[in-house]
């Protein structure tokens, strides 16, 4: 059993507690979350990006999903935690089990600063909120070394900071609500205009912000910023919080910590809700648009680049041999910083796992022959990338062109949708499925998710995808467009675009791609195209040599046109 | 002015009532009203089939929909009546001008029979809610003579009325429900197995319906049911529900009148969901799907037969001689009881009116070209249809070609869909909208609606409709498709199948059309239909012959022949 498990369980003695949960976040429900706050890895051992250990007198259990159960078992083995398998059939999930074991006596803790009330029910258990245990027996605790915040210019973020604090603070009003609390990093940056490289892959930095009618705080572990508004310590927040004067004070409950809704005094009315800025983050300006589609041109060089050279000298090389490369052909990219997330670099069988990572167990060597996906992105001054195509290393078979012209017709079928006002995320990710689902095939994720601007990779409010039925797909929204297929074993194919949602001249809403490199013609099955497809295609094709063409010589261009000329 | 209003004014003055509301319903909601309880009709002089009279110490107002504009300005003339157009701009809807004009100390009247919450909030307004002045003026009123109730055989509804029951009450157990209180007339006479003819288009009877963990009584106005279960007066409803004991009732608030929710008393709770029977009556079972398929075919042969009639004789004749004239083959097939609506019949710019009836002052005279829109339904002993074929009178525009042929690739793309379980109305709508969307057109109505087995032509819980986002569609539902495209002035175009929903081999669901009349192939531009829409095309065109085929003769089967060859 692991010595960190048994520390945590002597803690939890001494406390009285008989359930102890440890989720993978930050204060911020950070999607990449910084060494500092790997908790549940530290206690586990388990290092995937996603799981939730829950500890109690007799058991230790750990819930992950599909994408781990392999890497779960391996790290879990010896360390008397057992892995849950979430959606499996007969594994409840973590609540429910709660619910199976715990009586009103039972005393349930956590660190409030991590979970909110969607992760545990507000009455559900008898619960202490503020028991940072991890925290107390975690002795070589990496630091948090604050970046520098650096300002935006206005003619990358278009709009200023005073802007968009009055279009938020009209948000407020509508709302009625006097205060407002911000948590997430990605909405502090873009209402700010700042940017820092505290986490992974997200050019943000740690900070909270509360905002007024009349004024507004944010918080930050660096100190001298140049940007409106008061600044004040990172630290200061919960005192500050604790001391609001009566009023209402909106959140949302489902995405903030209970420690920050225990802080708030008792005649402060919490108004739960979607936080404002989402929606106005998500919906891009004139000058994000073009700065993003800057940072698309930066990152189709690169890709082009890669794909030809991959073509060139693949055989032999192993998976994260490719994505070094393509990281390499990124970084030698004017502004280029990050990359915007963990590269997917999978040959054959390992395409066909969704989030695959390729470690030294798993690195398969790439040969002359089947498909290569690559799902990558980058982080540019500009803006951000995320763009996967998957590339023909040789002869494919007649399965791999069917099911790859089958993904081209569902990533088309996305592209070439026109809308009006108020369709949904769901309603598009049907047509998108649409034409696979025809020949009985489908893929197990959304269709789309959003992208910020400089900032994180996926973002919100809005999603293509069956489970979004709530939020229309707008004009200035930037949304991927990947639908995919998985053939375990042997080959899984995915074709991502981002595209700008778009008003056209009918007043429809339609999409314009901003990534811009070629889809593999070697894959194609020409006759399974529509008319319409096919002329989807060429003049996609067309726009990608017309965009890129200019920025790459001599074999390269060469290649480019080649792989960009007219399907007939 | 209307002496009608005036002696409605007379008694509300009587009754201190500052407000008056009369809706156009029965006590059951239900979709075609008897004449006695057109309330709305006797005091407005209004005969529309929508829209809600609004009369005030100062004002009378009625409120409908673009279907009535027209006929409301008419009809209103003199009446003393304004006119609100709902939907344009700046006409406030009836309860947004009602809280713009009424306040604390005014009385708001109704009778509460007709209206429930979801016509008017519970605690907006001061309110009586038992008033039914019209019943106190109305001395001339229509009565109603309650028509026989005839049980349907086993081999037409596949389950007993005790096995319903039993399904039922297991619904009201995981709802926690004690009694169960229906209204609705299609929901009764599916439970019970019966029939009636109270109403126009719809084979139901007045009744209301009370279950129990142990009991059930159907309250009706003809006494003497060969059913099981207590077979009660149809007024003891209101004096049963009133002496219910302690318990929890399970009702649908936004359908329920307020009379019945007052009815209740204290020491009930409501528990207020959707209607169990609501999703069970749509699934069918496979006896009602045989009984609907065997309707259908009745109604194909007289469907072909119209057509291939139309197309020799049309030319002079008026959109009501040929509703007529299809009303007669309708009645020609054996078991024919109704039409399940009322006909539309449109030639040309009438066409281009989505519920469009003809009247003699706007029936226009069909000539030796362009397009004929009907959209028609029968009630046979067998089950309900409703079909709508838009058909070529001689020469066609090209714009009517393009649009009729896109049209007909809504409706392919629909009727080829496969979907995963879960998938709602809302995602198919959007797949069907999409092919016309993507030139610029749309049609301003859902895709498509439930259908009942010798029930309402109309039915619920699900839709194929951005609006349902809600209801999965499920195999056993039967659904119409009916894409549109409405040029004014100038042409509509509508093709209507209904489609069961079913599960494939793949375990995916799909749809089959158990719809069987041709297409306008005089209309189709065969170039525009991709290779699989055409195959879907020549398909169905053999599908409907081989069907159709061995029940007609002579000239009309050389003419379903011709209609249904194969496009190249």
């Amino acid at each position: 059993m692991r010595k960190e498990l048994i520390a945590l369980r002597q803690k939890m003695q001494e406390n009285g507690f008989d359930a102890y949960i440890i989720p993978t976040t930050d204060f911020h429900r950070s999607e990449y979350v910084h060494d500092h706050f790997k908790c549940r890895e530290y206690i586990s051992g388990f290092t995937g990006s996603a799981g939730t250990l829950l500890v109690t007198t007799e058991e230790a259990l750990l819930w992950t999903d599909g994408r781990y159960f392999l890497q779960a078992e391996n790290q879990l083995k010896g360390s008397g935690i057992k892995l849950m398998k979430m959606g499996q059939p007969d594994v409840p999930t973590m609540i429910e089990y709660l619910e199976s074991i715990m009586t009103e006596d039972h005393i349930l803790a956590f660190d409030g600063r991590l979970c909110s009330p969607s992760d545990i029910p507000e009455d559900m258990f008898t619960m202490v909120t503020d028991a940072d245990l991890v925290g107390e027996i975690w002795r070589e605790r990496p630091a948090i070394n604050p970046s520098e915040i650096y300002p935006l210019d206005l003619s990358v973020t278009g709009e200023s900071s005073d802007s968009k604090l009055a279009r938020l603070r009209a948000a407020m009003a509508e709302k009625g609500a006097d205060f407002h609390i911000i948590t997430a990093l990605d909405e502090i940056a873009w209402l700010y205009n700042l940017r820092g490289s505290d986490v992974k892959h997200t050019p943000v930095f740690f900070a909270y912000a509360l905002i007024t009618a009349g004024e507004d705080f944010l918080y930050t572990m660096k100190e001298g910023l140049h940007a409106p508004g008061k600044h004040l310590p990172y630290e200061q927040f919960m005192t500050d919080i604790e001391a609001l004067p009566p009023g209402t004070v909106l959140l949302d409950k489902s995405t903030t910590g209970y420690a920050i809704i225990d802080a708030l005094p008792e005649h402060l009315e919490i108004i739960s809700a979607e936080d404002p800025v989402l929606e106005m983050k998500a919906i891009k300006n004139q000058a994000e648009i073009s700065a993003t589609k800057n940072a698309h041109i930066k990152d189709g060089v690169a890709m082009v680049s890669f794909i030809h050279w991959l073509k060139q000298n693949g055989e032999g090389l192993t998976e994260i041999d490719a994505s070094d490369k393509l990281e390499d052909f990124r970084k030698s990219r004017e502004g280029f910083t990050d990359l915007s997330f963990d590269t997917i670099s999978g040959y054959a069988g390992n395409g066909a796992i969704i989030h695959y990572s390729a470690t030294e167990d798993t690195n398969k060597t790439l040969k002359s022959e089947g498909l290569y996906l690559v799902d990558s992105g980058g982080q540019y001054e500009d803006g951000t990338t995320d763009i996967t195509r998957t590339i023909a290393m040789g002869p494919l078979t007649d399965d791999m062109k069917l099911h790859y012209t089958a993904v081209l017709k569902s990533h088309i079928a996305l592209c070439t949708a026109k809308f009006t006002p108020g369709t949904t995320g769901a309603e598009l990710d049907a047509i998108a499925r649409k034409p696979l689902l025809e020949i009985g095939l489908n893929y197990n994720h959304g269709t789309g998710h959003g992208v910020g601007h400089l900032l994180g990779c996926h973002e919100g409010p809005q999603s293509i995808s069956p489970r979004d039925t709530t939020h229309p797909i707008l004009p200035g929204m930037i949304n991927s467009c990947e639908p995919g297929v998985y053939i375990e074993g042997s080959h899984g194919i995915r074709l991502e675009n981002e595209l700008l949602c778009i008003e056209t001249d009918s007043g429809l809403y339609g999409f314009e791609p901003i990534t811009f490199c070629p889809f593999e013609r070697d894959a194609i099955v020409s006759e399974n195209l529509t008319k319409d497809e096919l002329a989807w295609l060429n003049f996609y094709h067309a726009k990608v040599f017309e965009t890129i063409g200019p920025l790459v010589d001599g074999e390269i261009k060469k290649w480019l046109q080649e792989a960009t000329k007219e399907i007939i």
